[in-house]
């Protein structure tokens, strides 16, 4: 056959979803397993694109239907159409993928005039005319197109006209009524009343959902989700069974497994007496499943054993609705149920622990989002409150503290022991000492790779940026929001960084057991379902370490953060940022070799305090490889603000009493100020500035090691060069390394340093070839490569005009968060085949923003890197997406 | 015979430079021409590298020098050692590419203390004592190193103490007491004695030239022209003849040509009584050649012919080194010659209608530097002055006017008719009113790509920029130098754009003629030498013409502008810049758009203003393409400035009385600035935030060409969009261009208008296939291109890093002057090629400022660009290289 219109679920399959859509092809393998499915057929997508090219279904299809309905009619014993016993069905569409936006559901079709009368026969006269109401209200609004308010208002009229609390207190006379009413206003509206004919019902019902493919918000939605235009929906049609004849029926929605914990037992809701769309829309309350088992005992046992039936069969987690018509079940739909990120894991775990599948395919099963989310802790309830205002959520967390408005009084209220939240128009590396001092950080600019963004994610700390209509006002310690609403000094603020909302007051914090589990914590909240979870954790991931090629390191400065890196599991450090060694009271040591002013101790101070810092990094690190990047950001960053500093010395001489001291900082803060700092004065062009500034902390480094190796201790330090474009730069840091290490080996042990090559330019992925001639190791700085492969700037480009962009609906993908595979990839690629090909045994890691994110971890690992390099809260993560795509077949198919 | 260490001048040929240096081999050529060489022998770069590699010349040298000089001696009938008629020979380096920095010459070897009296019987005892002299002084120098001074201090003690005014007026005794001296201070300085052996003398001297060949400044200098250092000097042994015997006999430089002018007749210098050094260091007042007419009419009959016979030989301007000794001729050297710019064009033409070279090869023997420099108005005789201060040559030409040190008072005097000279520490799109008022700016930051030197290069204003220690102070109205000297407002400046030099006073200008000759002006100085250049430049441009595939368009945004730019050639517009459209008192119409400020009337203005231009514009290209680039800067840059706005609401602040207008313009300003405006919210990104700015200016366009088309015209524009970094953002704008081209097409003519990309990102340029899905033509932008290629801001770069780079070596080329072919040249070629297999009759062209470099033209000519476009001043040097790119039949190899 070449084209196949129409499957009566007998004679279809799960394998069939492309013809049948998910829903038809999920009743007909529960048809074949036996389930008690009541009969029914699907109009196959097959049939839905016949319609598309054509305008009309094809003609074909009318016989075919007369056909599955007489089928039907013998299955039900049923008649379409009979005054007497009346076969009614429902009609459903089911696309292969799960829509919103299309037309969804027709009950009881078949209903009329003619055969309301066999409906009473079966269920008395209220069951009857509350079908018969359904039907019209269903048709006029979904085949009609009639809006669905202009049914509730009359029924809440009847409802208050009656004194009903809800539909189910409406008796039949006012069903009755209200079926007239209903059907005035599809003649007032179309001019036609409900179809008398049966057949014209069911005709018209499959032909709208088949239009509805269409619908604007359709498109919509699959041009967001990327599924093809041309796919076409099924529609199943079913014959009706009745949750609604009396108190011996009901309808269920359940989960072979708790959804929420994951723990293994059958969870769900019943409602007796009510059809699906009762138990859905929770205008009753329901009961728990377990109640089924006093009401309907043996109708609750055969249930559990279909749902253990269904999750052998499946081997996954699945969901079902059921109705019970007088004491006998049916189930009348299922599919691999929806969890929360904890049940995930722990269904994963349990699911292959029980032999149902394997330990890579529980891999595949979750993912680095469930996981991150796992590991942040929450607010508890937030789900009462009200937001004072949103932005991104840039860092995940829950913290709660006083709002501030300046780092400094951040760092006075954190050593007061107060926590607080810094509220900034934007941070920059000025702020870092309040940041550090802080719980959380709110921004009204900036977004998910903002400064403050960054810095919070490296840090731990809690994180909102571009939080729309937040005018900070530091000058008078105050915030005001779009609508008014005053932050001031010291406010409790509860910022989640999680969902991107900032709530008044203190809501209650739950710290992630798993993340306490994890990093060797005592779990401040035991309880079973959270050690459950961790132990799920902690089996995936171990296999996830098994298996994968790509190893995961961290980006990490001081001690502390080296220390809870490497118990989350990272094999070293891919990226310390010597700048971030250089904050607070440090500064001042720069701005002094910058300006020139008593420069040799500040160097000998500088190089002092990195030693000290070095060599607790190497011990925290030992055996394990610690990769340092030379001084890398802009001169001006540890110099006085330009338009502050202008103010004042603009402010003293209207005074009349300018400093010179004052006056001569303004002059170097001009002589340093760049238009584009981005593309100025840094990463390695530092070296022709202030070369000592850099040597300063190779030989810190290179002592630190040799020191720690006399030790007895195995310091295995790296050096990596940043912002490289040409390889005469890199040669030339090179050999200033190699001297310096050839003076530091002179005076005490030789130490073993290899020397690497940040790729964040686009003329360094296209020069690899001759980088790898002076590079042991490359790697990619993937931000730096995003800005300037697009030329954005990831501090102005967030409050500028990528908002603009998401709302033109120009970019799918912030290419800050996951990395632009075509265009950054491409380069990452080259680079790759270039480097590899003039040095096979390169070292090859990446340590931007994206080695934290899921997908982009999975292009890395395919690109052939040996490593990605995050932020310690992602190292696992980074373990988990690692193993994930290890056990990838190939690029990932349909998981929709 | 494996190796060749040793040729006489009777064996070699011109071919052979590689073997024998340019020196030997054209010696050899000139012997074989049957010219008067004396005769010699060339040590070949063969022995050189054997040197290099042992330490020592190869033993079988020996035997060699030792048959060469018995040949020397059998041809000059003088013997090597001889008391009585004594062979002296020269010693020359003589590598295959002229290089400083290497011993060059060591003259009268053989003489001893045995010898001299032969030479006395030859030339008298003042004659032989000269000879003598002159090889203890340059053997002591050349050979043992001794500091040169050490001579000099000497001879002119000797000067002092007998009265002469010059070396020639020291007799005999003199001289042989000087030598007596010079061997004084050979002995005290490296314990030996001149050796009195001539083979000993002769064979420190050869190894001398070969370990010169290593000499620190020598390896600094091949470095720099990438002469790889492996191979090696010849070194050219000549049988010695003597211009200073007496009356009869002198010594000469002549040239076929004159190498100033081009003028076809012999030109050169002549000394009586001398030898060669004696005419080159300036000592004594020279002859014209033609003087030797009256003084040796013979000789100089015959070197008349044998420069006739040279130039028809080499097909080129030859110069010639000759001496008289005795009244006969002994030419001692040939090369061919270098020569001015005019003289290059002169030559080309005449030499190709002499029949001599071909018109393709007279196109290989100009480039666009020397038309360039052909094309501005220089001072006439700057050589007398000296320069006040000195910067980089950013734009060409000699300008004479004012200082002034804001745009409003450059502005003013402008309008006055007093020419001025504007003076800022940089320039910004703020200044470009007073850039177009002034004749001249000067600067103190920024490079050859800065806003001053693209803008002043643009507009044809001469321009000098990164002046070391200029400090200006505009509110002082006062430029202070490194020196201490004062530029007060007012101040007469000649500033020299060729050469970079900055002069206080007036000096005088003399316009280009060829410019105002190709332009269709009338020259102002219509000297017969300027009209034969003028002639021989569009002789060779009109063979361009002919020969070049590339096209030739002009950036251009003023009809006056543009009207230049045909007239010197150009095929139409390629880049019309929209902003610069919005300058001077248009900034505060996209103010108010920005600021929403009467905002729609503003719009409507902008747009009126837009037509008005676009059609002058229009009709000024009539039938040539008219590239439109939409809306491309930040819109800080129409906004007043966020450091002095910020200072002056200080200072209204610190008095009480700060205007609730001026916060409120603070406050838009603060809310549009960025951190890295180049990486910001430009180009195509501004459709999003301010679409109807862009808007108005398509409208204005292609209603201008609707309304030319009605009247007969033949308008053709094509719209240009900046800064794509995504298909997405394209396909936007083209859709928007789409939409008013049909609004514009339902109320009048029809008007074709293509749209382009600019490919300025490396994501453009990786994405191009996708591009070209959308674009009808793609344009490189190749200074942005370059920006984030290299990650380098050209505002920023020369005042910061570049400068310290070129000091440390690291980079050849300014990759904002010469196209990167390596990086940004091959992203050009990824784009083309991806491009053209998406859409094979796509478009390809090119407009930033390497649009107008010579190399870089051939570069982009050899992509396969259909077009470059460039400021009008530089469109015939683009025509010229577009040419010489289709006539060069490769790579050019080696053309030193």
């Amino acid at each position: 056959m070449s084209t196949q219109l129409l499957v009566p679920f007998t004679e279809g399959d799960r394998s069939m979803s492309a013809l049948l859509g998910g829903k038809g092809a999920n009743l007909a393998e529960m048809t074949r397993l036996g389930l008690p499915v009541p009969p029914g057929f699907t109009i196959t997508t097959e049939a839905c694109r016949e319609f598309m090219a054509h305008g009309s279904p094809p003609p074909e299809l009318t016989a075919m239907v007369t056909d599955a309905l007489r089928d039907l009619e013998w299955r039900s014993g049923q008649m379409f159409g009979s005054a007497s016993d009346p076969l009614l069905v429902s009609v459903r569409s089911g696309a292969r993928f799960s829509m919103p936006g299309m037309m969804e559901t027709v009950l009881n079709v078949g209903l009329t005039d003619v055969t309301l009368p066999g409906l009473v026969a079966r269920g008395g006269a209220r069951f009857a005319w509350d079908c018969y109401r359904r039907l019209v209200q269903m048709f006029g609004h979904t085949v009609l197109g009639i809006d669905a308010s202009r049914f509730e208002d009359l029924l809440s009229k009847a409802r208050a006209a009656t004194g009903a609390s809800d539909d189910a207190g409406l008796d039949a006379a006012t069903l009755a009524d209200l079926v007239g009413e209903f059907r005035s206003v599809l003649v007032s509206h179309t001019g036609q009343d409900l179809p008398q004919d049966p057949r014209e019902q069911l005709d018209r019902a499959v032909t709208a959902v088949f239009a509805s493919w269409d619908s604007p918000r359709a498109r919509v939605y699959r041009a967001h989700e990327r599924i093809p235009d041309d796919l076409g929906t099924a529609v199943n049609v079913v014959a009706m069974v009745y949750g609604n004849t009396g108190p011996r029926s009901g309808s269920g929605v359940c989960f072979t497994r708790n959804p929420a914990t994951g723990k293994a037992e059958a969870y769900g809701d019943y409602l007796a007496n009510a059809q699906g769309e009762d138990v859905v829309n929770g205008s009753r309350t329901t009961l728990p499943l377990s109640a089924l088992a006093g009401l309907e005992p043996a109708a609750h046992a055969e249930l559990l054993d279909h749902l253990r039936t269904l999750e052998r069969h499946y081997r996954d987690l699945c969901d079902v609705e059921f109705t019970i018509e007088d004491s006998r079940l049916w189930v009348l739909q299922t599919r691999v149920g929806k969890r929360s990120p904890a049940a995930a894991f722990r269904i994963a775990a349990d699911l292959s622990e029980e032999g149902l599948i394997s330990l890579d395919e529980a891999l595949g099963r979750v993912d680095g989002h469930q996981l991150e989310s796992l590991l942040h802790p929450r607010f508890d309830a937030a789900a009462g409150h009200e937001p004072l205002a949103s932005g991104l959520p840039a860092s995940p967390g829950a913290s709660v503290g006083e709002a501030v408005f300046d780092p400094a009084t951040a760092v006075v209220r954190a050593a007061e022991g107060r926590p607080c939240v810094l509220v900034r128009t934007e941070t920059s590396p000025d702020d870092v000492d309040g940041i550090i001092a802080a719980v959380a950080v709110v921004t009204a600019r900036g977004g998910l790779t903002s400064h403050a963004a960054v810095v919070a994610r490296g840090l731990g700390r809690t994180c909102v940026t571009s939080v729309s209509g937040l005018d900070v006002d530091e000058s008078q310690r105050l915030a005001v929001l779009a609508d008014g609403h005053r932050i001031e000094e010291g406010d409790l603020l509860s910022v989640d960084g999680t969902s991107g909302h900032v709530y008044a007051g203190r809501l209650r914090v739950t710290p992630s057991p798993v993340y306490a589990a994890m990093a060797g914590r005592e779990p401040t909240s035991p309880a079973a379902d959270d050690e459950s979870t961790a132990r799920a954790v902690r089996l995936l991931l171990a296999h996830a370490d098994r298996v994968r090629h790509l190893r995961v390191r961290a980006n990490a400065e001081t001690p502390a953060e080296a220390r809870e890196a490497r118990a989350l599991g990272a094999e070293g450090i891919g990226l310390c940022r010597t700048e971030h060694m250089l904050l607070g009271a440090r500064r001042e040591l720069v701005e002094r070799v910058v300006v020139d002013d008593r420069r040799t101790e500040a160097l000998a101070e500088i190089e002092r305090l990195a030693m000290e810092d070095f060599t607790e990094l190497l011990t925290a690190m030992d055996g394990l490889p610690v990769v340092v990047r030379l001084l890398d950001p802009p001169l001006h960053e540890f110099l006085p603000d330009l338009v502050e500093l202008s103010v004042r010395v603009a402010a003293e001489g209207a005074r009349g009493l300018v400093e010179p001291a004052l006056a001569a900082r303004l002059a170097a803060v001009r002589r340093w100020h760049e238009q584009n700092p981005m593309l100025g004065l840094r990463g390695v062009r530092l070296l022709t500035v202030i070369p000592e500034l850099v040597d300063a902390h190779v030989r810190a480094l290179v002592s630190a090691a040799a020191v720690l190796r006399q030790q007895g201790l195995d310091p295995r330090p790296e050096i990596m060069v940043p912002l490289v474009a040409d390889v005469a730069e890199l040669a030339l840091a090179r050999r200033r390394v190699e001297v310096t290490l050839e003076q530091v080996a002179t005076t005490r042990h030789t130490v073993d340093c290899p020397v690497g090559v940040m790729i964040e330019l686009p003329r360094a992925a296209l020069t690899a070839g001759a980088l790898a001639g002076e590079a042991e190791f490359f790697s990619f700085g993937t931000n730096d490569l995003t800005q300037t492969t697009w030329g954005i700037s990831r501090d102005d480009a967030e409050a500028g005009f990528l908002t603009s962009y998401r709302e033109a609906g120009l970019l799918a993908d912030d290419p800050f968060t996951r990395l632009d595979e075509t265009g950054v990839g491409e380069l990452i690629l080259i680079a790759v085949d270039r480097g590899r090909v003039a040095r096979p045994d390169l070292g090859l890691g990446a340590c931007g923003e994206h080695a934290g994110d899921p997908e982009s971890i999975a292009f890395l690992a395919g690109a052939g890197l040996d490593y990605v390099s995050c932020s310690p809260p992602r190292v696992p993560v980074a373990r988990l997406e690692a193993g994930r795509a290890a056990v990838r077949p190939s690029e990932a198919g349909d998981t929709r």
